[in-house]
């Protein structure tokens, strides 16, 4: 792990290019015929599968960075940021929140932590036949919601109609334009043993809500998703720690998923300490009796962000002062050795290797 | 119609928003209680979910103006066009091009046919288990080849994997993003009495591919698919007649919906003559057996454009020296009177209404 403060940004570019394309020789081959619901999950299969297919077939430098948002200089010196995603959250509807919300989020936050001020939303429907009108306005009142709590704006759109059995009712893709102020560079190429890691809030409540509501479960809890955009709590924390290294938020895959990705590309250990993991009980006991991890369950509006020891404090401040990042906690540090390893230091005085996620222990969570 | 060269693009875009609103009292009202496939055909029921769900919610001028494309200004002044597109076609593969051809094409062509330098593509793929990846490599292939032949890059991406029986096979949803050229300026509020209707080449091709591809009909016919990027058709056109007032590609409801589109917002007529209207004799024996009016089907590769009668000579020797607009025609003229109608000169020497349409002769074709 190198990296000095005068490496220019292209430099800083070609490292995490060579980086990740070191790691990639490692990652796990595709190896399947069909694609399954693992390679949606966003961990082992979900990375041989973007390597094997899309990566190879799109080849180009934005893309290979693999960031939560692509970001390209404009002819005027501007720096945009662009980032998609698909939701096919499964309900629609969940305690705090609907496909809607997700939705304007998911983009939002993508955006906001790879540095950008989100602007502009565009939003694409598939909608199966006999969907109701009723709730489609509900879920559309709800992006509206949210874009506006945001300060962005939905400016176009596409709504395509599939026969019936021919979609899950409804699935929602949007992406998203910001503006990177000038001056402000995040990378995981900053990353040096020694930083912080600090997560922004309690984590695990999205993903446990929407398991909950599918009602398969035998069990019951007071769990509401933590939807929401971190665009105004991203900009608090830059201004109180304005060395900031990296961010990402913890959606799908989790906090242990980010870890690992940060700890391949910047080719550093990640320690986290259980102990220090913010987390509600419900969540935690939710995630026990189902033998699920909560470091992979996903979040959507908490992120993990890689700060400097000495901005640690002006950092934590930041966020615990903003109503989303009340719980927020410094859960680990960066080492220099074993590169490309995550580990947990459990209450009990052990510590076990957090790997990348296999498999899929909750489908369709957004 | 009022428009002069002196109106600023902010009148300009006021005025738009104007005649929208005006038009959008008279458009039909939403009365399903569900979504039909009419609603995702283009035609009166879209627009009725659209002003009525959409606008209605995410209300902002951008999107009010239901552009191809949504254009902003940047603090630098540049201009960046904004669209999305999803792509739904069954089947996948069709002769002339798959659904990865179709989701850079139409993103691409909305950008174009905007004034845009189209530059930048993101995709977002809702797959289905047991997706064939060898299938799923061949479209992002394609996807490829026409990114590269457009010369724009696809730079950033999300994967989702929903259940068996929750997708066709596979949906993509594109976004673009491109610069407007310094002093272009496309507005429907631009199109005077006088002005010729042009279309870059022969109609119908896509939709009648895409139909007799399924194998439901009882016919058979050497039609193969348009798809195609035409950003560097529109950029040679707009060389040769600068003036150019405003284009559409002809997607989804064929060319009479977007003349019909032109017709309201402009708040003028369009009157067009069969006899000139490009078409391939199988695509029009084709229609002709089926009963579809070609006017209404799908092009991929296609666009109209008004430019003012001193500069068509020019606009039309432009397209024609162009391989994708070889067949290029002027097929109509805009007049003042009667406002909001499209009405079509048969070859016969009669002359009949071509409404917006009706329903979906042709569901799922992109």
């Amino acid at each position: 792990m190198v990296s000095t403060e005068s490496a220019t940004a292209s430099e800083r570019e070609g490292r995490v290019l060579e980086r990740i394309n070191e790691y990639r020789k490692r990652r796990p081959r595709l190896l399947e015929s069909v694609v399954t619901l693992a390679h949606g999950a966003g961990g082992k299969s979900s990375a041989a599968l973007i390597d094997s297919v899309f990566v190879e077939a799109f080849r180009n430098p934005e893309l290979e960075q693999l960031g939560d948002a692509a970001v390209m200089t404009l002819p005027s010196g501007e720096r945009m940021a662009f980032s998609t995603d698909s939701f096919v959250v499964q309900p629609l509807e969940f305690p705090g929140g609907s496909i809607g919300n997700l939705a304007v989020h998911g983009t939002v936050n993508d955006l906001a932590v790879s540095g950008a001020v989100p602007q502009w939303l565009c939003a694409a429907f598939v909608i199966e036949e006999g969907f109701d009108i009723g709730r489609l306005r509900d879920i559309v009142v709800d992006m509206s919601d949210s874009a506006s709590a945001a300060g962005v704006q939905i400016v176009t759109g596409d709504t395509k109609v599939v026969g019936k059995g021919a979609a899950d009712g409804l699935y929602i893709s949007t992406a998203g334009m910001g503006l990177v102020p000038a001056g402000r560079m995040l990378s995981p190429m900053l990353v040096k043993p020694g930083d912080r890691v600090l997560v922004s809030g309690t984590i695990g409540e999205h993903g446990m809500a929407v398991m909950l509501a599918r009602g398969e479960l035998a069990i019951e809890a007071d769990i509401v998703s933590d939807t929401a955009a971190v665009n105004h709590l991203v900009e608090a924390m830059l201004a109180a720690a304005p060395s900031t290294r990296w961010m990402r938020d913890a959606t799908r895959g989790g906090v242990g998923t980010v870890c690992n990705e940060l700890a391949q590309t910047a080719g550093v250990a990640v320690i986290l300490d259980e102990g220090q993991l913010p987390m509600q009980p419900q969540v935690l006991g939710a995630c026990d009796m189902l033998g699920i991890d909560p470091l992979y369950v996903a979040n959507e509006g908490k992120f993990i962000a890689i700060v400097p020891p000495e901005e640690t404090d002006a950092a934590l401040a930041a966020l615990r002062s903003h109503k989303l990042g009340a719980n927020a906690a410094v859960i680990g540090e960066v080492l220099g050795d074993p590169p490309g390893i995550v580990a947990l230091r459990t209450s009990f005085g052990g510590s076990r290797i957090v790997d990348m996620l296999v498999g899929d222990p909750l489908p369709r969570i957004c």
